[in-house]
Order: structure tokens, then sequence, then C-alpha cells
């Protein structure tokens, strides 16, 4: 018998936790999970004979560590910053670690460390990051392996609302954690090249300046910088790159209308708003509105957006020149204030679905020859459990798994999902379940 | 005897240190310098013999210490960062200290020791802030003592260059710390009151949203708003005040010209550029602009401007089409950069002279008439070394130090100089110095 220790069981678990338990007769495992709410995780293991509820808060060390000592190997979907601290315990335990979240430069520095342990810490192992490295690195190894030289690579992912969800003027709900959404870019400049020129976007242009990508059958999109694209020049190998570029999709037109809380300030998260109990939504537009004593609320954003209508209305459709009900968050954030109000609208209903959505683009040289590869991956998710979010961050998460007890990968230390040994087993396993890329290649 | 300790002896010391000087005889001071810099003590100093000099660095608690025991007054000229530190080892050794810069949450933590120890931290007590308090206090305090009340509180300050230094198309040059000045509004989210609406500026509008003050004889300035005014609503005791703004002064258009930088990203300072040695002036911008093949960086530039030609031309006059020689600086924020860029081009020349600006405003009524008051301040400086900066900031300083030591200031704890005892014996002393203020009043 091996046990598996998965610490936190949130939104994002469902799919995990199926494949975990589906599994375990064959495979002889026994699931633990660590939530503070017992509820959610009895509801996910449903009855299962192979699967065990503990409820704690799995950020205490002294309650975490001898469940640590008792696993075959611990999957953390802890909030990201606290996945230094779990690691730090699977290095003293020897046991092995995957997490789906970037690494941090904290993480980084236990790599000599997980090596002499004999320990493998793989990160960036759900969807992006997880799935765009898998699927990048294997159309990169063959161009590679095929003597092509690849000059430009484009990678753009969202998650966002299926077609039938599609009912808002933003074309947009929250299918993953808010607090996300709201603060998307702040933490750092975006930075990418191209043509060989590095470029700067900072978080107040950032969503300005839009790609548009198109994929068939389901139309048009817009993609966002998405922080630090340089970084990914070494992790891909890909040295003498000219054009590298990561991005964030949305439907269009919902960075234009974002842009005006960026600009007027609504998504800042590092005061606190006077009285902001009082406040309503009226009143919480207006305090980022200039003064003036001459028009309405309506007026001044319909000035301040240069009297664009349709924008007005995207605006106008989240209620927020409603002055009867306080908004009701005491000491909070503009991005808590906002949070709260978009919450209420941007809700998945009963039927609705999410959708996954992801795009690469390769240009490459083989001899006197241009070529362009176009990668892209549409998951729509079955219900409001099994979303196409929990299953593309789950199932990466849960075939390694497997993949690491049964001691197909074999690399050790701190690693992300793009050597070989990884991703083309992941990716084989994840078209059984419908998670298939369609690629396109042609001479431009 | 009496001990004056003076830690740091920089850029805006020098009238600091003559009045302290000028007065040792006769108030039977000696004044000791404590700087890294011994050429820096030495000039001002100039062969007095009533001044001593201390080379080491006053951030070394270990060193500075013993001096503080032997000081019977302190006055920290230091970074503001390390106020509260030194404020500490005042406490031990139950003595005064001075300085010029913003009370923090830490400093202000200590009140209740200092009133312990029978200690005055009197902070904030330069021009800005320092001046502005001291100004804005007396009248305040004059219109409630005639039974006035006060509905509305303006006040603007800026470090400037004198008419006869003003031939640059910004209309500035450096005249203190210019990292200051590329930082300026990065802090925090700028925050006043309107008519009793609370009202936020994010530092990307921050620039954007300008006031227009006419000084007579000096013509046209526009101000931006300054931190968080809401603050001053409990310092100056205006619990019903409905308007409370505070601002920076510059000349127009330097603040239209500033946010193009802070919108492109140009001063920002959390991480540091790619190759920053190799980038040229013409690459630094280039890194900010969109990639464009068809268009030049002075086409790029000049779209972006929206084709404003005479703003065109206060970038092409900082040489920043330059393409031949590097910046210069490894590993550099794109605020260093840029600082580097401005400080060839705004340094203040042989002949050149700075000049300080205040202006306030109060709007207040008496039974049912409404009233205006309007004080304004200018202040030239006489040459590089005693500068309108200087003055402003060490005469404030150096007076207090005296009043401190002769026993007629007898507050104590953190305070700053919003109390008559403080206020109007350094506001009749500055004025033998020329630092007066011009008042107008004016029924509206």
């Amino acid at each position: 018998m091996r046990n598996i220790l998965l610490l936190g069981a949130g939104m994002s678990c469902s799919t995990l936790i199926k494949y975990l338990l589906d599994h375990s007769e064959a495979e002889n495992w026994h699931l633990h999970i660590v939530d503070q709410n017992l509820d959610v995780i009895l509801s996910k293991l449903n009855g299962h004979p192979r699967g065990t509820a503990h409820q704690f808060d799995a950020l205490n060390a002294q309650q975490r560590k001898p469940h640590i000592q008792d696993a075959d190997i611990v999957i953390s979907m802890l909030p990201p910053k606290y996945h230094v601290d779990v690691a730090k315990d699977c290095l003293l335990y020897k046991k092995h670690l995957l997490t789906p979240s970037y690494v941090t430069d904290q993480m980084r520095a236990l790599d000599q460390e997980a090596l002499d342990a004999g320990v493998l810490i793989l990160n960036e192992i759900g969807l992006d990051p997880g799935i765009d490295h898998m699927s990048a690195m294997k159309i990169i190894d063959e161009i590679r392996f095929q003597g092509g030289k690849l000059s430009a690579f484009k990678s753009y992912c969202g998650g966002l609302i299926a077609p039938i969800a599609d009912n808002n003027l933003w074309h947009y709900k929250f299918t993953w954690n808010p607090s996300n959404v709201i603060l998307a870019g702040q933490g750092s400049t975006a930075c990418y090249l191209e043509n060989k020129q590095v470029k700067y976007i900072n978080y107040h242009r950032l969503f300005e300046q839009l790609d548009t990508i198109n994929i068939e059958g389901y139309g048009e999109f817009e993609g966002y910088a998405n922080r630090d694209s340089l970084s990914y020049i070494d992790v891909y190998g890909l040295k003498d790159i000219e054009t590298i570029f990561r991005g964030t999709l949305r439907r269009p037109p919902f960075c234009q209308a974002w842009n005006v809380f960026v600009r007027l300030g609504m998504t800042e998260n590092h005061f606190k708003m006077k009285d902001s109990e009082l406040l309503s939504p009226r009143q919480f537009l207006n305090s980022f509105l200039p003064f003036d004593p001459e028009r309405t609320v309506e007026q001044k954003l319909t000035q301040y957006l240069g009297d664009d209508k349709q924008l007005y209305e995207l605006f106008s459709s989240l209620d927020f020149f409603n002055s009867k009900l306080p908004i009701g968050l005491a000491n909070a954030s503009p991005a808590e204030l906002l949070q709260q109000i978009l919450v209420k609208k941007w809700k998945l209903q009963e039927n609705d679905k999410d959708m996954v959505v992801m795009y690469h683009e390769f240009i490459f040289s083989k001899g006197t020859e241009q070529f362009k590869i176009e990668s892209s991956l549409v998951v729509e998710g079955k219900d409001q459990r099994y979303t196409a979010m929990s299953d593309t961050v789950g199932l990466p998460l849960a075939i390694a798994t497997k993949l690491i007890l049964n001691e197909n990968i074999k690399g050790r230390g701190v690693q992300i999902p793009v050597n070989s040994e990884v991703y083309l087993p992941i990716l084989n396993e994840l078209a059984d379940f419908g998670i298939i890329f369609t690629e396109s290649l042609k001479t431009i």
C-alpha cells in the first residue's frame, strides 16, 4: 500500500481526487486528504474505502509533519507561498512533492538538498503552468530533433467560460480563485522579447497592449502579457530565440473594460479605504473619479470613457450606479471591494460550464524555408464540480503522481515538467481524457 | 557649554550649520558633526573654533552612541528610515531630537516613552513638512480664535528653480535629492477630501489631475496631489472640514511630460533591467514602447504622444534618441537609469539659483459671510551653497534647536510643529531671514 497525502481539497481538486480514488484499487494506493473543512473532503471522498479525511489546518507544521512522515508522496494544493515549508518537511522525511505553482527563488534554492536526499520536487505541474510547458516542450524538442531553428514562440492560456455560459457583456465569470483574477498582473512588470528587443509593459498599460488570437470554432480572443516571458529562454533552452511571449486570454472587450478599473485604481490592494463598510458601489466608483459638482457619477464615468456607450454598458451591467446598499466589507482595500461586487455578478450558475483555452505559435526555419506551427487546446468543463479548470490542473498532477510512485519518472531535485520523461507519458494519458491539442503546420 | 550633535552634513545642511556656528559664541554652543565624508564637514565648518568634525558612518550605532551620550541635543539629517534608531538612542540617554522628516508609525510609537523620559522628539521641522505646518496652523488658529468656521484648506509646495535659472523646456532642475523626485508619488495612493467626498488618485493618474495656482510676480504653477491629505484632518484638528488637499508644485508642462515616464513605466524601481549597462537612452526608451517594425523610436514616441509636437520637444531635449553612448549603469532599475539621464540635463549650473514656493488657500465662514485667505511664500536661493532649499529646511531646524536648548519650547513626546509655542517664535525669526508669507483676505 502506498500512501498519498493531499494538502488542501479546494475548488480545483475534484478531478485530482477522483483520479486518485479511481486508480487506488489497481495501484494499491490510500489517499489521505488534509483540509480545515471536513465537509469539503467528505463530499469529494464520497465514502470511498481508500480515502481518509484529516480535518486540520495544513499550515500547522506540528500537525502536518507526522502525516508527511507516513506518506509515500505529497501533493500540496495550499496557497503558493506555503509550498516551501511543505517542501522542507518533505526533504526531512525524504518524500517526493508535487505542486501546481510557479517555482519561487526560495523553492529553487532547495534543489541541491533535494538532489542529495534523492527527492523530486515537481512544481508547475497543473495547467498554466503545467500543460503549457509540456505541450510547448514537446513541439520545441521535435523541431530541434528535425534540425529546425526556432525563432519565435508565443503562448497564451485562459480560464474562461464555455459558449453555453457566455451570457454577460464581459464574457467572463469566475471559474477559479477570484482574487487571482482581480490582482492579475500586479506582481511584477511584464517583459518579453520581440525581434531580439526586450520589451517591458507595466501594470497600468498591461490591458492596453493586446494580441488577437482566433481559435477555430470558438472565434476571437485577446491576449495580454503574462509575467516575465524572458525567464523561459533558459527554462526551455532557447538561447538564440528572437521572440518569446507568454500571454493570458480573455474575450474582447474584457481587457479594454478591465483597464478602466486598473487605471482608476480600483484593483489596488495595498491600502484600506476609509469607512469602507459604508460605501455603496456608486460611492466606491465615485471615490476614484475626479470631483465635479456639475456632473453625476454616470456623467463622470461617461466622460472618462470618452463617450464610448458600448463600454459604458459593461459598467452599468455590474450595478455600479446603485447607491442603496453598501458593498458591506469593513476595512477593505479597493481590490477586495471590487471582488465583492464582481463575485455577485460573475458567479457560475447551475448549468454554466467553464472552458480552458491554450494556444501556442512557433516560427522556425529549416534550411531556407520558414514554417509556422499553431497548436491549440480547448477544454470545456463537464459540470460545476468537474470543471475544465479542475481537469486540466488535476490530471497532470494525478498522472505525475502515478508515474513517480511507479518509478517511471527518475529525475530528482527541484524540477518543472520540461523533460520528455515527464511530458511524454503525461500528454499521452491526457489524450485519453480528451485533452488533445490541434496542430497545424504551414510554410510561411 | 551646550553640545549640539548633527548627524549627516549633506546638501541641505549648509544654512543649518551656518546658523548654529553663527550663534555658537553668543549661545555658548559647540557643534559636533558626524559624516562619512570629512571634506564635506570641513568645508562647512570652515575652520570655526566651535565646530568639530567626526568622520564615521552615523548608521553605526556602536560609534554613534557615545556621541549622543555627550550631546545636549541631536539633529538627524540621515535618510528618514534611520531616524527611529537614533530616536531610541536619544531616549536611552534622555536627549532631545530634531528631524525634518515625516513621522512614521514606528516613530509615533515612541511617544509615551519620550513623555516618560521627558524628551522632545520634534519631527517635520523643515520646509515641507515643516514651514507648511507652521504657516498653516498660524492661520487656522487665528480663524478659530476669531470664531470662523473653516470649510476648505488647500496647501501646495514645490522645490523649483528661480526665474534666472529657468532655461529648459521642463522648467525644472534638481535642487535636492534627485531620487526623491524620480520616485515621487510611488509610496502610496494619494487621497484627499473634496466637499466631504474622499477621493483617491493612484500613481499612474497622479500627474494627470492638476490644479492651477497663480503666484503674483511668478506666474503659473500646477499642483499634483501629495500623499495622504486626510491624515491632516486629525493633525491640524479639522474635524468638520469639507475639503482638504495637499499638493506639490511644478511649472507647466512638467507634469504632462513626467506622466509619460510614469505611464511608460520608466520611473519603476522594483526590478532591474536586463543588461542595463549596455542600454543607450534610445534603447532604454524603446524598451517601453510597443514593438513596431515599421516605425523608428522617434515615430513611435510621436505616436504615443498623440502627435503633440511641443511635448515631443521635451523628450528630444533630454537626448533620448541618442543611440551612441550607453547610460552606463549596471544592474539598474528603470528609475535609476532615468535618474542617470536626467541628472546630466537638470544639474544646477554655476550661476543658477533655486526657488521654494508655498501656497495655502483657506475658505471659512463667519456668521453668514464667506471668506478666502490666500497665503504664499517664494524664497529664492542665494547661491549653490545657500540654496532656498537649504534655508527653508535648515532655518526651522536651527531655530527650533535654539528654542529647545533655551527651554522656550516645553512640549515633550513625539511632536510635529503645530503648537503655537513652537510655530510662533520660529515664524517670527524666519521673517528676519526674509522668509515671509504674503497674505490676502477677501469676501467671497
